[in-house]
């Protein structure tokens, strides 16, 4: 999407046709920084550290690691190191095990001197799959937002409520919940986003409310409590979110908090939709609040935030009072029973194993 | 209650006798400030700007503020002004109002040099009132956590989550939330707050965290957003939060995200119970989502915050980008359906015209 203007996508490759470059979202909003990645270890910190995040952008980060990796040392050993190395990351997002399972079956049969150019090759054709993933989502969502605005009694926007940040920040282009969001826009339709800030890492107050903010897309930001109140009071139309994992039953583990939005709408009759790419089913998980693994992070992102200061410093305040502990659950699951329908690739369906197994017959049955 | 080992109430009459001091819990929870008010002005900035917060401290802090307007003028014409002035300083508290028209009914029909004393007197006894409330209060919900305590079959805490600050600094003293936590913690009975941060004021990990951790309370901050799935996982036994307004139907009006918590436990098999102090039912209101009026604050309370800095100093850094508009609703009503029971000064009751009825009759009666 753009940027004041420019074309970007969220990772790509560097002049010299082997550094990696990417945005350190951890800098945004305030500043836009590229940065390179020259090495494993690059790679790994990006997707440690949260420079890059979201799990399409993870999956294409550790694709683009695995390359890197391989100019490294691209024996056996190497390759094993390079996956174990960047598995280690973050337990959640089920695309990093994707990418990673489909890299290493990809290089492992070749000669170990063949793997670096394969490994690029591969990095890029992920990306570009990402992006031909997300469009067709932003696709199929525009019609549930067109619909919601052809049949709408009053005037004003189409009123979207996302939560942290789906958009293209968190993909390598178009995101998944703001896909639908961006193409609405750019046909015209008349729409306006609350944006969950989504604490703690506020990824919706700082990043989907940059990203819409520079394509021009009305939007305001609201604390995460607000949500329900205002779907009590008839000022969201829709929701609209992505999902980190989504078990083969159509449970959503998404950012921590999705489970309470889902909650209201589910209390007052507003739909519900995940823009859902399909690499980002778990098909072996068939329970999804019991069986997907949540991750514990720091308590400083709670008892801590940065932001730009009057004098436009970046800087870190405290929030919680000196010895107060405190305690970080980065994800929650939606049950299916809750979601009114999953926004794929190829179309959307119910939040059933019968509605996934629909679409995706191929992969339900080789799970 | 304690403060490193001195006993506070929020509000109290200086040496002087004419004098109102407070606690400034807008410097909370990094500096512990006595601001003392010597005017109606003074009384007014106090409840405005949310140096005093919580239904019933501004409920007493208006009697007061009466009792200093009396003082500069006690004339008819003194005593309207005084309570237009303070009746404007915060729309949804319904004890301001209980407390101006108490105040108001009791001075009118004395001569104005004899409204001064009465008025100081009157304050003194709103606050008296108010701790005896509490207290009573505690001693029923303290019932509640120990009949969990006795039934649960683990060892460990018993794990309550509370949103916002309905603790003493939100009363005179003891709290309406907290007030059972703090009489379960003094008898003996082992237990641990989840303490909801409360976006966008942040009143749970400021305020809430700040007197559990002075009276010795066991004690974590969460991100709102995080309640959901630790209802899910079995990690709340119990939430208690206040209110600032309840229908005589039971709907509850307490801080923006109460009601998101409210649907999680219901969702979960979670006891949910709200501190009610009579004062602040309003036996007028029978739909609460429909007719409590719901206060909006300004965009700034999303788009930055305050916090201390590691040098110590307090700074306020801004979350969003520049731009980015954000929406403020500071308050939500959770309908009584999802409400496990109040818990008044008489005792506890079903939320529901009947249950508050039957604990206070001559009350419903007389509206």
């Amino acid at each position: 999407m753009r940027v004041d203007g420019t074309p970007y996508r969220t990772i790509w490759l560097g002049d010299d046709r082997a550094t990696v470059e990417i945005i350190d979202q951890t800098r945004l909003p305030h500043c836009f920084e590229i940065v390179r990645l020259t090495s494993l270890e690059d790679a790994a910190h990006a997707i440690r550290d949260m420079l890059v995040r979201g799990a399409p952008l993870i999956g294409a980060t550790a694709a683009y690691g695995m390359a890197l990796a391989m100019r490294e040392d691209s024996t056996d050993a190497g390759l094993k190191n390079a996956y174990t190395i960047l598995m280690a990351t973050r337990p959640t997002a089920v695309n990093l095990r994707w990418a990673l399972d489909d890299m290493v079956a990809r290089l492992r049969p070749e000669a170990a001197d063949a793997r670096i150019e394969l490994a690029y090759a591969r990095a890029a054709a992920v990306c570009d799959e990402d992006v031909a993933i997300n469009s067709a989502i932003g696709d199929h969502g525009l019609e549930i937002i067109r619909t919601i605005h052809e049949t709408r009694t009053g005037d004003g926007p189409v009123n979207i409520l996302t939560h942290c940040n789906a958009g293209w920040l968190a993909t390598v282009d178009w995101g998944t919940a703001l896909a639908p969001i961006y193409k609405a826009h750019d046909a015209g339709i008349p729409l306006h986003v609350w944006a969950d800030e989504t604490r703690p890492r506020n990824q919706g107050g700082a990043l989907t409310a940059w990203e819409l903010g520079r394509h021009g897309v009305s939007h305001a930001v609201i604390a995460d409590n607000a949500g329900g109140h205002m779907m009590q009071h008839g000022l969201v139309d829709l929701c609209i979110t992505g999902t980190d994992r989504t078990a083969a039953t159509g449970d959503v583990a998404n950012k921590i908090g999705t489970y309470l939005k889902a909650l209201a709408a589910h209390d007052n009759g507003v739909p519900f939709y995940v823009g859902l790419p399909s690499p980002t089913i778990d098909w072996s998980i068939t329970d999804g609040v019991r069986d997907i693994p949540i991750e514990e992070r720091g308590a400083e992102e709670v008892t801590h935030v940065t932001g730009k200061t009057q004098s436009g410093n970046i800087a870190t305040v405290q929030l919680t009072p000196d010895g107060s502990a405190a305690a970080n659950y980065a994800f929650d699951v939606t049950p299916a029973r809750l979601v009114t329908g999953l926004i794929t690739e190829r179309g959307v369906c119910p939040a059933t194993r019968d509605g996934l197994k629909g679409l995706f017959p191929e992969l339900a049955s080789a799970n």
